[in-house]
Parts: structure tokens; C-alpha cells; sequence
């Protein structure tokens, strides 16, 4: 494994639906809490990407569906990238309630465009050096 | 009255909470659906307002909520601009469902950017045309 | 193939996001409103479901990115059933823009739950039904 | 004042829209969050209303809008009630970001409703006693 960031994050009542649960494409957003706060926990906030010159646009998302969150669930979001990033990155999402139910887990591939031109591009240096960087500190 | 513009909408199970009732968030949204049909109606749609180097970030909303809406309810929204745009434009709207129940009705007040300062600047001559165009066609 | 419908749907602001397009989470919600459409064809809307005493939560999805919606769009929603429904029901849906251009694709796997008990049930007989007499009319 | 009550927020990535900024509808969003927060700190969590059979519905929401909050933002929100809840709560919320800026402010009334009849209620005597008991603590 090269690098896993943790999160936690409360259901917002908007994210119900009328089944009583967490409507299931909530979770694709939670995915990308998730991500957000590994980019955190790496020292390159996704809000500075841009400064950078790229962005990170998501090439595809799975997610298999096993326990309904509701409100009241306090959510733990494991985010784990296995393989250096090259033209794209690979994240691994599993989502756990307060009881360590396993809610869903799927995984989203993203690359990278140049900013400007959105033109797909290599992983840029800071992005890639954020993970070495990381990996060195683990 | 200046302009108004009428569409039709149908409610989406996601919109829905846990209550069994579109979240009170939506319409909110769907006063912005709304207003994106009338800029339709008036010739300039609102994907074409930054091409004409402009931006209308939303200074104050209100709402009163009277009848839920429900998954399964087709809605009616209206759109209505009473005043000619000056620094500011006004819409009211209300929301309607199939049965013509009231759901809900509100007032957005929006401004003007240029889109490239940032900074407040009167109607631009296309969105006041716009209106202007329409008023003789009534 | 059992049962095609399609849809259509436009863009909303609020869908898309700092990059300038519709943000990847609302694509999954897209395909729920191409399934809600596939119900209304088939003569037994989502909104009924719970009157014949189940509900249907999403058991996966998966979904590949192609070409980036935008504002301003229309998009074309096809939703496909090629199996006919059992425990479980497989909706293969693609997304195209008013160009013809494929903006992304994916599956939704969807279980049944008796809607007192909560546990898992087979198809329930009015669901396969309107299947099966949408069948005999195409 | 009644009752004030606080929590911190990140803006996530997909609450942003085209023009770079937070969507106005999620503030609306954050509001219900900072009363979710206000309910946990008297005792008495949303996810429990039910169970003390009500539900609160929302009857009317305003909202000015002063500073954009953008992806990165760190806000915070301060909820505070100012009278007695009787057939209704009114609740005003102001959002601040990292620096002090107010992002926006407004006020929300609540009412109650019998979770099985849906019919206007008084507030529940829990709910009553969650205000009494905090402003004795406070």
C-alpha cells in the first residue's frame, strides 16, 4: 500500500431520501470527502490544484452497497491509494459506521488535465512528490 | 408586471428526505431551474451570460414553505420580474403542484459581475435588452 | 434486450461545479431519473412502489466518464433492461449530449425489500408484470 | 438570547459551482446542519425526534448573502435561538469563514407536526425541556 488517509463525517439530514437512508449517490460525494482530506493529509489541498495548473477530473467510480447509513451515523471514510500515480490515480474507498459496519466501498480513477489547454497530462511533480514525500514519512 | 416565464418539473426521489417530502433545500434550486428557463425564454440563456463577460451571483433569497411537495407530483414554477434590472434584478416565483396547490413562493434578488474583476456593475446591455425585446412581443 | 426507455434532461447550475462542468456525483443521479422514467413507461411509477409494498435500494453502480457535460446541455438518457428481473434488477444506462457525443455510461444493480419488514424479496409480481406486458406490446 | 450554539464545516468540492463559488442553496444546507448541531448540543439529536413522535418541518427560510465562500473555506456557523419555542422556532444563523468575513446570515422558522398525524402540534415537551434545561446550564 502506498498511502491511507482517515476521515470522519456526520449524515446531514439532506442526504436522506424518503427510504429512510442515505440516498446512495451521497456516497460518491463521501468518496470524495474522503479524498479531499488524503490531498490534506498530503500537504496539497485539491483548492490548490489549480495554483498548480491542473485538474482532476474523475475518469470512473464504482461502489458496491452493503449497510444503509442514517442519521445519526457518524461515518469513518478509508481512503487508500495502492499504486504510484502515473497518468492516473487509483483511490480505494471503504465507509464504516460508528458500530464498524461496513457501508459501502468502491473505487474512483481520476487523471489529470492541464488547466489551461485541458489537455490529459502526466501526474504532475508536486502531486507525486506529495506521495513520495508521504511514503518517506510513513 | 415586466416579464414572466412559466416550466414545468417533476420531482426527483433524491430531492426527497427522510420525511417523505422534497427536502426544503430544493426549491430553492428549483427557483434557480426556474430562472434559467425564463433567460431561455428572453433569447439569453444563462450558459451564454459569461460569453457576454458577465455573472449573477444571488444576494438574498426567501421562501415560505405551504403544501410539501412529494415524489410522483408534477410541479409548475413561475417566474416573475416586476421591476426593470437596474444594479439589481428581482423574480418572484411561485411553485405550483398538478392539483395547482400552492407549494411555495419567494422572492431572489440577484446582482451583476464582470466576470473577469469580480466587481458590481449595472444590467449589461444585452440582459436589459433582453427584457426590453420581450416587453414589446407581449 | 427485455425493455429500452429513454429521457430527456437538462443541464441545472447547480449541478456543475468549479471546473466548469456537471459535477461526476450527479450522473448518478441522472441514471435515477432515467429509471424513474423506464418505471413511468412501464405503468408503475417509483412513487407507487411503496403501495405494493417494497422498495428498491441500489445494491452497486458503476459508471465511466466520457465527455464532460456542460451548462447549456441536453442530454439524452437511455436506460436498458436485458435481463428480466429476479432478486435482482441490472439497468445498463448511457448519456448523451445534443451532439450524439457519449457523456458517460454505467450499470446500476438494484435489489428488493419488503417495505415493512426490510428484508430482501423477490421481484414483486406487479414489477415483473409490467415488464413482462411491456414485452408483449414492443 | 435564548440559545447559541456552534460547529465548524469545510466547503466540499462538489457544494462549488461554475462561477468558482459555493452553490447560494448550500448555505440553506449549512443552516440545517448548524441546527442539527444546535439539537446534539441540548440533547435531544434530530435523529430522535421521531422517536419522540414529531417531525419539523420548515415553514419559511431567508438568507442574505455577503462573501462567497470558496473550496478550502473553513466555516463557521452560529446558530442561536432568541425566543421560546411555542408552535414555532425561529432560528438565526450567521456563517463566518477561517478570517472573520461574514459569508452570509438569515433565519429559519420551524414548525411541529405529529409524525403520525401529520397535524400542527405545540412543541413537544421534550423539545421544550431540551431549551429549559440548557438555558439553566448556560
Amino acid at each position: 500500500m502506498l498511502y491511507q488517509s482517515e476521515m470522519e463525517l456526520e449524515v446531514r439530514y439532506y442526504e436522506t431520501d424518503q427510504m429512510g437512508i442515505v440516498h446512495h449517490s451521497n456516497y460518491i460525494r463521501y468518496f470524495e470527502c474522503g479524498r479531499g482530506k488524503m490531498m490534506d493529509d498530503l500537504g496539497l489541498p485539491v483548492s490548490k490544484f489549480e495554483e498548480y495548473g491542473f485538474v482532476m477530473p474523475v475518469s470512473s467510480v464504482s461502489c458496491k452497497y452493503k449497510t444503509p447509513a442514517k442519521l445519526g451515523d457518524k461515518l469513518r471514510i478509508v481512503s487508500r491509494v495502492e499504486k504510484e500515480p502515473m497518468a492516473r490515480v487509483e483511490v480505494f474507498t471503504q465507509i464504516f459506521n460508528q458500530n464498524g459496519d461496513l457501508i459501502c466501498e468502491g473505487e474512483v480513477v481520476l487523471g489529470f488535465l492541464n488547466k489551461d489547454t485541458r489537455r490529459p497530462t502526466r501526474a504532475p511533480q508536486e502531486f507525486v512528490d506529495a506521495f513520495k514525500k508521504a511514503i518517506v514519512n510513513n
